[in-house]
């Protein structure tokens, strides 16, 4: 089964939003077995949205629309859907019921505009909206179902949700797309690429999308099948294979992100954090916090640009500091021993680089970052060159800072037997 | 003239994948005086990536694809394109050899499957991308212009802007888009569209996008016109009134985001400025810091989760937390008062809230948010209770937290006789 996704909205026309919806609509239709064939976005002229509500049904068997179900003129999906089908509008008691008793329940009257909205295609069903005054509405016509959903996303998901994909399910198809979430850090997406390009050619009933976040590279395998044993084994085989050549990279087979490993790797250890940050300005302090209970282990963090705040703030010692400069191995691992000192932590993390665009130099250049990470058996230090701009090197080295603490607990530094 | 953008490729009808390059088109061709009436994304399928053109060409006078243009079996615009228009592919010698060139700089030789890329459509002009193998192609056939460019965000970006605008500059066509944005702090969505909206029907010849993001709302008002002195005129009178309806809540009338102007304030003011943080975790440092040469007024911060960091890292008296609680007005001013003193800040931030989802109580709820300014005159204080989940508090919190540096400096707090 194939389906097309319609966006209707002028606003989604602007050079400033974009139709999300599909996304979700997407997966959603994908997990039912039904494939996504084409997308539009149409504003709310009547000929254009005719047009492609018209192009739709000469390709696709399953059609959703979002958006367009409000009370005012613009809002025009159910009457030129109508129209196409040369169907009757109906004035629905029901739902004309159920929208006045909304409104009373929020003490208003319900303005005249709104008995728009229980207006009902000939032969749909319509659709519960929890959320919203707008009902989707459920068309069987000419071989084909329309499906017209709100576009406000909250309630466009739960109709989605609770009424759609049950009736959709209920079709008997067999088919099903079934899917990995693999999470990667410490590598470029062009490097993900190439070790995993081979194994495409070896597995040719299987499609992997590559995708490159804030968090690192995702990359999704997936195959269309029958039979869900076959499925499962094929995926798995793959992702063994995609295991191997990524090694201690891949962080995750199930979509988890690497700060929500770092947090369960420190709660199982019953382990604290704290971190002192330079380049990053916030952003580890910000990322492992923004985890709900992560006061559990996280105690504080510093942010300290300047070499004094280095200093006051951390204890960093200044002659350090200035004999090997303030992006250096030795202040890395300064950072992270005066933060982990200072607070009490289990593990303390230093970060010191130079996120430019200015401030690099031929010896330091800009992108240079030097991440500590430091225990009561010693510390670990490693520095790297990132590339792009201010953003994304900030994004990188708090990328690779998370991933030396989640690496901290698989690989512990040997223990030293004299500690400064 | 009308528009319409097509999107191809597969990974687009996933739910991993969204065609962003269309909004950047969508500005270009506005700022040109086209309208974009449609937006199709299509997969690598033949007969799919005909309908799409094909439907096209009946609604859009002007045609621009992106994608589809590299040199494996998949990318098929060319293809499709030219049995569309019933044309020729022929192999352009000028092409072939720039792409040996190419890769030739780059120490390769170029692999048979390129010579796909010297493919161009009979007729067709040839747009030199600057940034990758792939040229672009115009192409008038019936009344139309379609043209098509490679999906690489740069490469696309790049042949856009030198290549295509001033191709469509030449077309003559006297209406444009004349375009304001305007940026509010401190109010939610629907109040800016309560003040805003009975505006709308005074200017019925402009439209209006509202757009909530991760700093504030942001209004842009838009006008097509062929007149600009008079489209200026009533723009500016429009956003005149808006300035009138939305006070001192109005930051920017082009543009400029909140951290931007805390940091030309602070700059001007020449200012230093340090935080203390507690449920926003970081984000408050991570946004000040976010701008390139922000070392000249950023000194530190410190996120302090704990009770106990509250009092190591930033000295507030543990007596006075275990009196008031750690959210509460007093804390939030010792929080601002203590990372002033010990960083030697001009202003001092402190923010203590509670993000949730668990932590709330009767008395002190989920999103109750304290932030604290300090300066050498004084502090000033205010509670705020944000809607939302976690995330949402926090950018709420951090959003308002930069709005209070900002009225810092519009209204500053009286100076005290007597300062603890």
């Amino acid at each position: 089964m194939k389906a097309e996704i319609i966006a209707v909205g002028s606003e989604l026309l602007t050079p400033y939003r974009l139709d999300t919806n599909s996304l979700f609509l997407t997966d959603q239709l994908n997990r039912l077995g039904i494939s996504v064939i084409h997308k539009a976005v149409v504003g709310d002229g009547p000929d254009e949205m005719r047009s492609s509500f018209e192009h739709a049904l000469g390709r696709a068997d399953v059609i959703v629309s979002c958006g367009g179900l409000g009370p005012t003129d613009d809002d025009r999906t159910r009457q030129t859907v109508a129209e196409l089908l040369g169907r009757k509008l109906l004035q629905n008691e029901d739902v004309r019921r159920k929208l006045e008793e909304r409104f009373r329940r929020f003490g208003r009257a319900m303005p005249e505009i709104n008995l728009r909205q229980a207006l009902v295609i000939e032969g749909a069903d319509v659709l519960r909206n929890p959320r919203g005054t707008a009902p989707g509405q459920w068309i069987e016509a000419r071989g084909h179902i329309l499906i017209l959903l709100p576009g406000v996303p909250q309630e466009m998901r739960a109709l989605m949700e609770t009424e759609v994909a049950p009736r959709l399910a209920k079709l008997g198809n067999r088919r099903r797309l079934y899917t990995r979430d693999l999470r990667i850090v410490g590598l470029f997406e062009s490097e993900v690429e190439q070790r995993v390009r081979p194994l495409y050619g070896q597995y040719p009933d299987t499609e992997t999308t590559i995708l490159a976040g804030a968090n690192g590279i995702q990359l999704h395998p997936r195959i269309w099948s029958d039979d869900p044993a076959y499925a499962e084994k094929r995926l798995g085989e793959l992702v063994s294979r995609m295991a191997l050549a990524l090694g201690e990279n891949l962080i995750s087979t199930c979509g988890e992100e690497i700060e929500e490993i770092v947090a369960r790797t420190l709660t199982e250890n019953h382990a604290t954090i704290a971190v002192a940050e330079s380049c990053t300005g916030g952003l580890l302090a910000e990322r492992l916090t923004s985890i709900s209970g992560s006061s559990a282990y996280f105690l504080g963090g510093v942010v300290c640009y300047s070499n004094a705040m280095k200093t006051e703030l951390v204890g960093v010692p200044a002659e350090l500091i200035e004999a090997t400069g303030a992006v250096s191995s030795e202040v890395a691992r300064a950072l992270a021993e005066g933060i982990r000192k200072r607070t009490g932590a289990a593990l303390g993390v230093g970060i010191t680089g130079i996120a430019g665009p200015t401030g690099g130099t031929v010896e330091k250049p800009v992108g240079l970052v030097h991440i500590g990470v430091a225990d009561v058996r010693g510390t670990s230090e490693r520095a790297w060159r990132f590339p792009g701009d201010r953003e994304r090197i900030r994004l990188f080295a708090v990328q690779n800072a998370l991933d030396s603490v989640r690496r901290h607990f698989l690989f512990p530094p040997a223990p030293k037997p004299h500690q400064e």
